[in-house]
């Protein structure tokens, strides 16, 4: 029996991928949702959204799920994927670097006074503010995983002080590292840009919250590039609205695309991109995915697999 | 005689730089202009502005000038300093790395699409645009030195391949060198993102025309870190009009401040700072300053010297 791979995405995506994956493996036998045929045939399955894991469940020889994108928290809500399937989330170059631009492009947004700037020049005013010393802006990273500990590392590489946060006990070099929820409170404290690339699991939803914006020194500013579920946006919008917190870019929102009359979109000290930080590229993602196909068949064993118990 | 020194300059500077150049030799004797005492104990003059250089032709003893600034052409200017007296420029690891910074803010503003995304949350539009890939934007730099150099390895360190533009023959490690006419022509062709860091000088005055900026490929952006008079601002602005140029990011501009009424100020496309991409930190610079005095007491070579023959 021929062994089918199903991708189910954005129909405008569907052909890059295809194009992608028979260009490394071109016996591949590729089948475009809802395009199946006989459901036995499937064996693997390249998917991003919740509702596909309902469908999921109809095929009998399914091996494998791989997520097109990094984070996998919409795939693993209710129905979540049938039982006994491994999940495959993508970790990647390409998107890695497009993280890493998206976050030091914030982060010196907001080190060079830009959001001021950009209102002085609105408002026709000429006015130097004060000169930004590098070495004293503390840059602290909650998430130190594929994009976090990468983009510790570009911010770093241009001059600033770099903390980091992650479940287990972590070293990375130049990076001061913490860890657990004692190490979460004496991290913020010294922290004046906040950037958040954690994945969304019941231990990590609403981590941006009112106590941890308090915690944060005044005139600090927010990154959100992870998940709209991390950022307990009351609270974010009040914490700016008293002056604590100086501003935010957000590039991630729940729901998304956020509702036009949501107030991030005409705040000021509001910097918002629609999920577009870090977009997954066929070409450079397809390489693992076939990779982890060839594996399911083999039984050797997958790469970057989802541990079901933690979420991510 | 007591030797003095003297500080010329917007009066809010004065106590800082007189501050940081004592810590670092007491016995320095420091006159704060208009309070000169006796012209003939005046040796050393660090000034910023044209006309202090009438005034220094009143010190028979002056043996150096220091720029408060990397850029000297406004101190060359007529009258230019006294004839015979060296001029010391400011080489300083504060001042190149904050134009590191503004350079790479705005590289990366450029590629990451943030005008279009502002433009995006303004009109409470979300749409993702095409993924941009950071190994096919050239980012070209006119100016290789102090400031041009430093810039580069920052730029081509996130990833971006880096060309760069110099009066003499260059090697910097990683970077496409060019110089002279056609090494400009040759470089900016291939430029997707063009930055001034040049000195402004009689060969480099209106270096960013029409001619130009038509050798650019359409949709480059124009980064001008440098000098007002680098560029020609009718056809800046006509060729971002056409939509041949995507978009300029200004720190420089002649006169300054800009006068309320240009088109720079509400142009869509250009982003302004009022010559705040580097300020000078008297903490910094003083020292280099207070050593050049040396020097000029005991006759060593002086530092960073300006050759009046080239103008920077
Ligand atoms: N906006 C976008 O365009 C975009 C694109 C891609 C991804 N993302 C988001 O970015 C997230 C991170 O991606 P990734 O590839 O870097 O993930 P990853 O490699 O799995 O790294 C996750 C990091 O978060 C830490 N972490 C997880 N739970 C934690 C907890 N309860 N307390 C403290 N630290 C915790 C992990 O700690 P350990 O090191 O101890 O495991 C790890 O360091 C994705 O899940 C996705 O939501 C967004
Ligand atoms: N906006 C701000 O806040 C700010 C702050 C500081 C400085 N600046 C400006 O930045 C400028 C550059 O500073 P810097 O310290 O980097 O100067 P620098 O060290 O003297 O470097 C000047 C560079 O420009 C090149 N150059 C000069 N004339 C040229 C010509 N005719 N054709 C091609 N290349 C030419 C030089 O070539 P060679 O290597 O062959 O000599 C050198 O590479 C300053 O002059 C100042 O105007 C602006």
């Amino acid at each position: 029996m021929s062994m089918a791979v199903l991708l189910s995405m954005k129909p405008h995506l569907m052909a890059a991928w295809r194009d992608a994956m028979l260009a490394l493996d071109p016996t591949l036998d590729i089948r475009m949702f809802p395009d199946t045929g006989a459901p036995e045939a499937i064996e693997a399955a390249v998917c991003w959204s919740s509702h596909d894991m309902a469908e999921l469940r109809r095929y009998p020889n399914l091996k494998l799920i791989c997520s097109m994108g990094a984070g996998v928290d919409h795939l693993l809500r209710p129905p979540g994927p049938p039982p006994g399937i491994p999940v495959a989330r993508l970790v990647d170059t390409m998107l890695t670097t497009q993280m890493g631009e998206w976050v030091l492009l914030n982060v010196l947004r907001f080190h060079r006074q830009d959001l001021d700037y950009r209102a002085q020049q609105q408002a026709r005013v000429w006015d130097e503010l004060d000169a930004p010393v590098t070495a004293t802006r503390s840059v602290g990273i909650l998430g130190l995983g594929a994009l976090g500990s990468h983009a510790a590392g570009m911010i770093r590489a241009v001059g600033f002080p770099v903390c980091g946060w992650s479940r287990r006990a972590k070293s990375l070099p130049g990076v001061t590292c913490f860890d657990g929820d004692a190490g979460l409170d004496a991290m913020v404290a010294q922290t004046d840009i906040l950037v958040c690339l954690l994945p969304l699991t019941p231990a990590t939803r609403g981590v941006i919250d009112a106590r941890l914006l308090a915690r944060l020194p005044t005139g600090a500013f927010v990154i959100n590039g992870a998940r709209g579920g991390h950022v307990v946006d009351a609270d974010l919008l009040a914490a700016i609205d008293a002056g604590h917190i100086a501003g935010a870019a957000l590039d991630v929102f729940e729901p998304e695309p956020l509702p036009t009359d949501h107030r991030y979109w005409s705040h000021p000290r509001v910097v918002m991109t629609p999920h577009a930080a870090s977009i997954t590229i066929p070409a450079s993602a397809a390489p693992q995915v076939v990779e982890n196909i060839r594996r399911a068949r083999t039984g050797e064993p997958l790469l970057n697999l989802v541990d079901f118990s933690t979420g991510y």
